[in-house]
């Protein structure tokens, strides 16, 4: 089975937590809405009713006659078939409730650029995301790294959850990666603080599949459209 | 076994939905940080290495030796568990990424007056909140509760899913509440444009454990703590 991402072919967005996952597994997938005529297929899927219930949005996750929604509910779905989860029902809520602490955190990231909501520009509320930036900085990166920190430094490692990579590093990998980019000045001051999840990052990296995949064109690269958005005015 | 629910005891909150999903399956538990001593011994588990990981927020179920975190990972686990959630692995994918969706509108709900994020107090941003709610009724709210009158149009009913209620409608239920009592005048506008959602909000309140919920001390009254807050200078 070939599986099929549907995603904004523009971004990484929320889709690179999906891309990641698949590209890890060595799975045989295509990123779909990248194709010619993709995204107007996307489009389709969205306002059809042959899927029941359409996906509220991208990314969605086409295997066979099932079509999976929400990036944490897909890596669930991925988690169980490609080694990126444990086997038992125990461990495979503990790591879920982890993704789904990662899926709140990554809303706050959005919000630093849009506090006035996801409706009007980035341009239209400078001045309330660099004020929803300070706080985020101040308060709520550190709680959520720290959190984050705190599990990679109690747990037996390399990995967050133990010996074995799973999708939560993969995650983690690219919320690192991401601040990196959208914020160089603030994270470079922030890393001292989280040395487990700067050094977590790094190794994820490097894994084979996934450095063959940062170099290749299939990783799009960041811009200021995605989650993660660079404006020097927001990095003080 | 009797479950043990942790959150927040003067609010409904995130812990409303797991409540709600406890006294419809009639499930033995107890709301263990409403009695004496419980938010201490809430947060005690909270800085403790026995939860492995710790939650990060509450709410947090306790059954037997697991500990589950995140709202939507607690209802994946109980839906399963009290016959409210389809067997099937497909059936129960598509649930969840229901409950995940709510999960993301529950978050703009309550960006609504916290918009600059969680850490100010809402006295501190009731300009940007108005602005924020503005466009949340504009867009927002349409956008997310036209999506589940469309599934439930389309649905045989009498419940989203069907024939069987499940989380999800009590997650629905919970939210027509919460917004009517938030937004009293802008929601009797807008449910004209629900009606199926309306129907339904009646239909789970008069399901018999429901109903006997919503008239014990076990519910406790919406107040501006919580998510669905009533400030009348956002309700125009």
């Amino acid at each position: 089975m070939r599986y099929e991402l549907f995603y904004w072919s523009g971004i990484q967005g929320r889709g690179e937590f999906v891309r990641l996952a698949l590209e890890e597994a060595g799975a045989d997938y295509v990123d779909a809405a990248r194709r010619a005529g993709g995204e107007q297929r996307m489009m389709a899927m969205m306002n059809s009713r042959r899927c029941d219930p359409p996906p509220f949005a991208p990314p969605f996750l086409k295997a066979n006659k099932l079509v999976i929604a929400q990036v944490a509910n897909i890596l669930l779905y991925l988690g169980g078939r490609h080694g990126l989860a444990p086997k038992s029902e125990a461990g495979r809520l503990r790591l879920h409730q982890l993704q789904l602490t990662l899926t709140d955190f990554v809303v706050e990231i959005h919000d630093t650029h849009h506090p006035l909501g996801p409706t009007l520009y980035y341009e239209d509320q400078r001045r309330e995301a660099a004020k929803r930036t300070d706080e985020f900085w101040k308060s709520r990166a550190p709680k959520f790294l720290g959190y984050f920190e705190d599990i990679a430094a109690h747990g037996g490692g390399p990995y967050l959850d133990g010996r074995r990579v799973s999708y939560v590093d993969l995650s983690l990998f690219q919320i690192v990666d991401g601040l990196r980019y959208a914020f160089p000045k603030r994270m470079k001051r922030f890393e001292r603080r989280i040395p487990r999840l700067a050094a977590l990052h790094d190794r994820v990296g490097a894994r084979p599949n996934i450095a063959a995949y940062l170099k290749s064109n299939r990783r799009i690269p960041f811009n200021t459209d995605g989650i993660f958005r660079h404006y020097p005015a927001l990095d003080r």
